[in-house]
């Protein structure tokens, strides 16, 4: 589809480190006022949101992107300059080239095209932007999905355009994610004299079995979506320096990668009924990042595997592994969620670059799904 | 005896924060040059030794002794100058009143008399001391006892002036000290994402449990003189501070006090053992500070009881309690150690003091412990 490379390429020249927009959403915004859309800026704190939409009603597909991008570090590091796109070699170079730019100018170009072609399209279709899914990700779609929810929006498909391809386009989609709990553990002793071990608690040998059962514990077995729950310590300190002192408290974070067969609440529980067996003296603070979702077969996920066989003609492996993505603050909505995107083999790297024929090929795709869903006048 | 105040009194007028000596120990061998000593100074490095002999040939008794002292801290701290001792309500204050200046000034004023007594005494009576007890300690009395090992020069018997009492001069007198080993361990394992378990090998989940069985060992039952080896982790640290990622090593301190069932060899060993049986992938850096000594009963200990009971009256503790001293450096060539010195519930603290009464009572102590080990014509 004539346009998306350079159209990326506008996106990219504007230096949009999160949680800054610089303009990338205006631009799209004029572009799809244009072609008939409803505009509406959704400003929180320093993070803007767009909200553009077309036709009325359900069902509504939502095309889910991120104008924000991460940063780039040294320009040194990089062969040409990340902010100054240009193609090498069939790629297209830049920040945010894949992730994801890219996407969102193919999104951009497939409402204008479907739109065009279908004015009397069935229900709603709609891009939702945010240029805070890089960073700390409170005012960003976590805000604009708690405004859906107050105004009664529904959403039934969201295609999200992170890059989730593997080798090629199309050949990787994410029907689901993973939930992440986090916990910021403090185990309180009794700090002292190493020479006294009578007058001290050391909370290191407290912490250290509950810790270790917590590491040997098979939280499930994971089911035919997701891998078994897994748990990591990512960060543990006690001490003063001193070896001749017994430090006070031992403080531990950990997380919680969890599949559809756990519940954060069950986690919490479960966790804290060893911290309780062992007899801990401790605090914990909990962190929800997100609960999982899993879009199983439906509509959305049909659409999305007929229209990659149809451009791209590559087997599809739909899993769901990988991070995060805003993808989790919409499927509580109840929506289909699946995520489809350029290859991310270079994303948050020096380099990040996109395939030319992938990143062609991409609003044809986007477009074939608003197609198969909303393609019939409404 | 008189003059011991004093003596005391010139001693803390002196800043000699450790490793500096600032005088104290010329001050002290131009008094025993004068009463017939032979006089060696003993400089290590930044420190200054002092071994000052009257009589030859064994036994050899050895009062030991330090000039340095700790900081005193803020002086807005203390009640009034650390430096500028003064006698309140019974007590002289000041920096190394307890720790151990009285001590040492009380050694001399006992060592000038002894020999006036009985300038043929038996054997050798030294006075040995160090500016360097408090601080690294490498070249202080462990270097003048590798001397010593050199030469030849052997030592019977060793009276140590650390501040030893509880409650009042003479009721706590200290036998033997527990070994200290310290470890450093690195556990290694693979750092990567925490929503990628299979990528990474965490190492606090591969230490958790090894460090949990050396907590839970019980490594001997102590004996009739030293209470059971402690173990205890000080320090401990894994993670980069970011949640989402799982560290690539563990990092910990620990430390063994140690009763004679035990070896530092053994410690190691079966420290070794248990890091082994948990398959972990590891450095460790061992310190040992010390082997542990008792000195059984023996000459030494039965004319330091027998004078304690004459110049105080008191029931006294033997025990091997408390930190480590330089008699740990003493014992090895051989030598039976006991300390004894005044009362230790301020040293190291703010407005630090010792009770005039024990310390007018502290020559009369050593002097008779001298005379009933060397009281008799050589």
């Amino acid at each position: 589809m004539a346009g998306v490379v350079e159209l990326t390429c506008e996106l990219i020249r504007r230096v949009s480190v999160t949680p800054v927009d610089e303009g990338c959403q205006a631009l799209l915004a004029q572009r799809l006022a244009h072609a008939g859309f409803t505009i509406e800026h959704l400003r929180y704190g320093d993070v803007d949101n767009l909200w553009a939409t077309h036709g009325s009603g359900g069902p509504v597909l939502v095309f889910l992107g991120h104008t924000d991008v991460v940063p780039s570090g040294p320009f040194e590091d990089w062969t040409s300059n990340p902010f100054v796109p240009v193609v090498r070699d069939g790629h297209l170079y830049g920040r945010g080239a894949a992730d994801m730019k890219g996407s969102v100018a193919a999104m951009t170009l497939a409402l204008e095209a479907f739109v065009r072609e279908w004015p009397a399209h069935a229900g709603t279709v709609a891009l939702l932007l945010t240029s805070d899914e890089e960073g700390v990700a409170h005012d960003g779609v976590k805000r604009v999905v708690e405004t859906f929810r107050t105004r009664g929006q529904r959403i039934d498909w969201c295609v999200v355009g992170e890059p989730s391809s593997l080798a090629t386009l199309g050949d990787q989609i994410r029907i689901g994610r993973r939930g992440s709990l986090s916990g910021h553990l403090t185990v309180n002793g009794v700090q002292g004299h190493v020479a006294y071990p009578h007058k001290v608690k050391n909370p290191i040998h407290l912490a250290a079995p509950a810790l270790a059962e917590l590491a040997a514990t098979r939280w499930d077995d994971g089911n035919d979506a997701f891998p078994p729950t897994s748990f990591q310590i990512s960060n543990i300190r006690a001490g003063t320096g001193a070896n001749n002192v017994v430090p006070g408290a031992l403080h531990a974070s950990f997380n919680f990668r969890f599949s559809t067969e756990c519940t954060a609440q069950g986690l919490r529980e479960r966790t804290e009924a060893i911290f309780a067996r062992h007899g801990l003296d401790y605090d914990v603070v909990w962190e929800l990042s997100g609960e999982p979702f899993l879009t199983r077969d439906g509509a959305l996920r049909r659409a999305t595997l007929t229209a990659i066989e149809s451009v791209c003609g590559v087997a599809v492996d739909a899993n769901t592994g990988g991070g995060t993505s805003d993808g989790r603050f919409v499927a509580p909505l109840g929506a289909e969620v699946v995520e489809l995107g350029p290859v991310n083999a270079t994303i948050h790297k020096v380099d990040e670059c996109v395939n030319v024929d992938d990143l062609e090929r991409l609003p044809l795709l986007y477009r074939e799904i608003a197609e198969r869903l909303l393609g019939a006048n409404g």
